[in-house]
């Protein structure tokens, strides 16, 4: 058998980043940058006041004090957006607004709360006031300033020619940001992949359709499909398909061909183990390029992988859902973060303490489905509520998280109605037979 | 001044979860249950096979054993997804598929791994083989099961009439999972609140145009679009308006009154100053139910909040980007997460220890940007690789993540670029003068 590591490291090999393409700003959100963005200019481009209030030559105002101000002409406005630039000549000021350029003569910035208007009204002493900007104003200037004070000089935010973004980095609302304010309205991304689910089995049928004896509502092309979504690709929901090889191989290589447009991989779940009517390994035994093996993981043992004929990606993950949901996690997920563009393709991990412990099959990895609990939980028989947050990791100071098993009733890998209980998956290593309360463990947050 | 709780404690009260609708399954991801999931039938909903095998009598093959196998006449077959009932009568066995329902008169499973084929010839030892289905067949059983074996009862996933999923749940793939095996094909959740977004300034110019002497790209509207869709909203990015503040007040009460289709909130950057033109400020001047405030934290002093008269929420923030950025997060976000319908609307927070220090605002909070650093890292002047990734936030066991500042040219509330760098917002307290290097912060992670 396989090992977990070994069947990881297949399932990556068939992955590369896809190709490059240019896309809107917004549409970027959650992909992966192909290329730097650089700054065209330097970043700011002028020198600007950080600050409302009054451009100066710093000299002028070296002597100023709250009690002993020094009174300039106004001679002019600088609004942010203005192109004006109105000289500050010795013993004047230019009243300037926060990312205005500073105009010519000034080498720095007073805040209108450093200065007072003379002879203005009583307003509110919380509220500045502000001098008239038409030229015949006066301002007095209470605070000395240094010269450079309150300027955003041309080029502190980023330098010209400058990358700003760097290749490989995930877009995120700041990325968004950065690009725009070098003037940038496109990005240039990995493709988001689009794949392919389908779930297989002559005993599913739509949810909501009536059941009769044997039949079930299937439920892994929606988790495949949602799993899809959330790893950051699009998923081409393709539904359940009956137990008839000739058909699923027919659908197979009609994806393969582009029948159904670009795909760039084909998960599907079921018809992969030892039964007599396995659909998946029936459709796909004349495929060379594809291999059924057996991995040393509990659950998830019967997987298959490969290429089809045209050199699509194809992941054949068993079918009970919590079968389905691990193998997902561990074998396709990442595979899909890479062809995003992502050099680090895994969850966050981190240790945790057992709260009960469980029996594992000897000489098998295992992935189990694990919930937080607040470090002083009785054990119970079941829990219901949610409210202990997946993506909350933090612990107390010094201590670790502390999980149970998600499906206390039971661990069979069908228990579909409690994976939405688990926070994470724990990863029991192969050579364990038993996990007891107490032992730590590696848990990746799903 | 309001401290950085008070506002936060005002902006969530403008917000609450918005009316419950009913959507397809994947339409629901990422949206909040507004009503408990509950199964109609047991689930299982027969007692069914968990292995490929033979439905037995448990009786027949007690004395069963590796060396003294027990054979039974296949008197039929049950493959997944059939309504076949055939009797299993004492002396016989039916061949069965993981998942089909056990047949009447049969009270376990033995996994075709534990049989062989009387007279079949040899064949692959690893792959097991199967006895004909058909009725004459014949299957030698090498293991005695208990009753109960590798069956699956009815209801042992949940009892009819159960909550598999709780209102309140944020929905993820393996909700939908659970949902679709219920028979559920929609789900009733709190609609997506959309939101709309509005950049104010003379200087701003969409990203790509030509800039002109005090022109620059606008950049938060995409910024606080891509947060408003990040928290899980849709946003209405309205783009940069100019300084005209009868033309915004005519666009807010627009918005406000649906001119714009539905919209739940309205954010704006810049104008909430003590600027001589502030244009946000100049046109809700009127409004009495909105209220310009000072909040003692750093970045994001001025904030308006309020509601315009037909009762649309709305978050004036600063302009700067780093300020706007700030005050997104610990003001707008958590009430987009109310709306929703989350419980717990906040990040993840994790205590951390600073790697280098710095100087912060007496009586103020600070909301410094902040990027994982290793724990051995010398102290640089400026990183521009995106290395660490953000949601990493686990540690060397006992140990605490290290940071540093995301903004180390300078920490302006303007240095745009350097944001991307950013893992998450460190909060600083009021009474804190100085952050030294060793001093433990909560970080929320972005």
């Amino acid at each position: 058998m396989r090992s977990l590591d070994e069947h990881r490291a297949a399932t990556l090999a068939l992955a590369a980043p896809l190709p490059a393409i240019e896309v809107p700003l917004l549409d970027a959100l959650g992909l992966v940058l192909a290329a730097d963005v650089t700054t065209q200019a330097a970043l700011p481009r002028w020198d600007n006041s950080a600050m409302d209030g009054y451009a100066v030559r710093a000299a002028d105002v070296a002597a100023a004090a709250v009690d002993a101000g020094v009174v300039l002409r106004v001679v002019g406005d600088v609004a942010a957006g203005s192109a004006d630039e109105p000289e500050v000549a010795p013993g004047t000021a230019v009243r300037i607004m926060t990312g205005a350029p500073l105009p010519p003569g000034a080498d720095a910035v007073v805040p209108v709360e450093q200065t007072a208007v003379p002879d203005a009204p009583a307003g509110d002493p919380a509220e500045p006031q502000w001098a008239d900007g038409g030229g015949a104003g006066l301002v007095e200037v209470r605070a000395a300033v240094a010269p450079g004070a309150h300027v955003r000089r041309a080029g502190e935010d980023a330098d010209a020619g400058e990358a700003v973004l760097p290749a490989g980095a995930l877009v995120g609302p700041t990325h968004l940001a950065a690009a725009a304010s070098v003037g940038r309205a496109t990005l240039v991304v990995h493709r988001r992949p689009r794949i392919a689910v389908i779930s297989t089995g002559d005993e599913l049928v739509e949810p909501g359709a009536e059941l009769r004896r044997g039949q079930i509502p299937d439920s892994n092309s929606w988790l495949l499909a949602a799993a899809v979504l959330d790893a950051g690709a699009e998923p081409l929901r393709l539904g359940p398909v009956a137990d008839d090889p000739a058909a699923l191989h027919r659908l197979l290589v009609g994806l393969d061909a582009g029948e159904h447009g670009t795909v760039d991989g084909i998960v599907t779940s079921g018809g992969v183990s030892v039964g007599a009517f396995d659909v998946v390994k029936a459709a796909l035994a004349d495929e060379r390029g594809v291999e059924f093996v057996r991995v040393a993981v509990q659950p998830g043992k019967p997987q298959g992988l490969g290429r089809l004929p045209g050199g699509t990606p194809i992941w054949t993950l068993p079918g009970n859902p919590v079968s389905t949901h691990a193998s997902f996690e561990v074998f396709v997920r990442p595979a899909i973060r890479r062809m995003l563009g992502l050099a680090d393709v895994e969850r966050p991990r981190t240790r945790v303490v057992v709260g009960e412990g469980w029996r594992t099959p000897p000489a098998r990895a295992q992935l189990m489905p694990v919930r937080r609990v607040p470090s002083d939980e009785v054990p119970a028989d079941d829990v219901r509520s949610d409210d202990v947050r997946s993506d909350d990791v933090s612990s107390d100071e010094g201590g670790l998280p502390r999980v149970r098993r998600a499906t206390a009733r039971g661990s069979g890998s069908h228990l579909v109605a409690r994976l939405p209980q688990a926070h994470g998956l724990a990863i029991v290593p192969a050579d364990v037979d038993e996990v007891r309360a107490g032992d730590t463990l590696e848990v990746f947050w799903t």
